[in-house]
């Protein structure tokens, strides 16, 4: 990106579906460049599923560019199993992103959607709508492209706070 | 490999320490090709801690051109934060053997101790010290690469074992 711009890309990985958004913010205007979702549900085997979404992530870096990644942390699962599972799909797509030199931002889930919503619990269609709104786009998308979108929003708005308050 | 030999990558994949081991066999003869450990302390960003794994990985199955990967299963931890931390470590050296199109073969940690020492409770020193008997090896390895040796020797056993019973 030139003129000072920057691009950031959200991910929101799973086993089964990655989410990804990749924004873009000129002279603080924001827009949506590229979202979607990696799909793996074809592949049977684990390491190729996880092959997918490490070269499914590691194509949207080259293809963009982004200076930086977003995504949500996460601490609980419903079980170590599923824990297991949604870290392993989180480890190809993080290291994608750390082959390709690009640092990754997590975010609590609550501040992800207090900065957009501006309520920690408000609930996916609300966080869905307002990255609509907020990249002016108008087609609906998957629920996994517009929370990965949601978490690439929340740190270009961390940043831009931070900016103000001189801290960056 | 050649003359009809099999070469098998161990993983004993972890966020701090990756172990690995790469054993050859050529007519019913086991080899060491290479054992070690992927250490990623030095860096503190998880997205590069995992990068480190994924280009460590890569990089073996480019040196020694393994046909299959073993890793032991993972159901448990101790917590959802350490399981998904696991799972990450995990899923960077597996998406490593996918991107490769090396599959991957999961043994039961039971397993994979009653394959070399007989007994399913055996302790990591018996472990490492059957691993180091079957390869013929006598210097002290790290814990993490003789783990990873003892799942590529039970992978091996295994497939000699239903090569007997002709299942394969």
């Amino acid at each position: 990106m030139g003129a000072g711009g920057i691009v950031v890309l959200g991910l929101d990985p799973g086993s089964r579906c990655t989410g990804y958004g990749l924004v873009c913010e000129v002279s603080g205007q924001v827009s949506l460049l590229e979202a979607g979702t990696i799909r793996t549900e074809r592949e049977t085997d684990v390491a190729a599923r996880l092959g997918l979404i490490y070269s499914g992530v590691a194509a949207l870096i080259e293809r963009h560019g982004p200076s930086e990644a977003a995504v949500e942390s996460v601490f609980v699962a419903v079980n170590s199993a599923s824990a297991i599972k949604l870290g392993q799909a989180r480890g190809a797509a993080l290291a994608a992103c750390g082959v390709a030199g690009v640092p990754v931002f997590a975010y609590e889930p609550t501040l992800v959607k207090k900065s957009l919503v501006g309520a920690g619990r408000a609930d996916k269609s609300q966080v869905a709508f307002m990255v609509g709104r907020v990249l002016g786009c108008r087609e609906a998308m998957a629920k996994d492209a517009s929370d990965a979108l949601a978490v690439a929003v929340c740190h270009l708005n961390r940043k831009r706070f931070l900016k103000l308050c001189g801290a960056s």
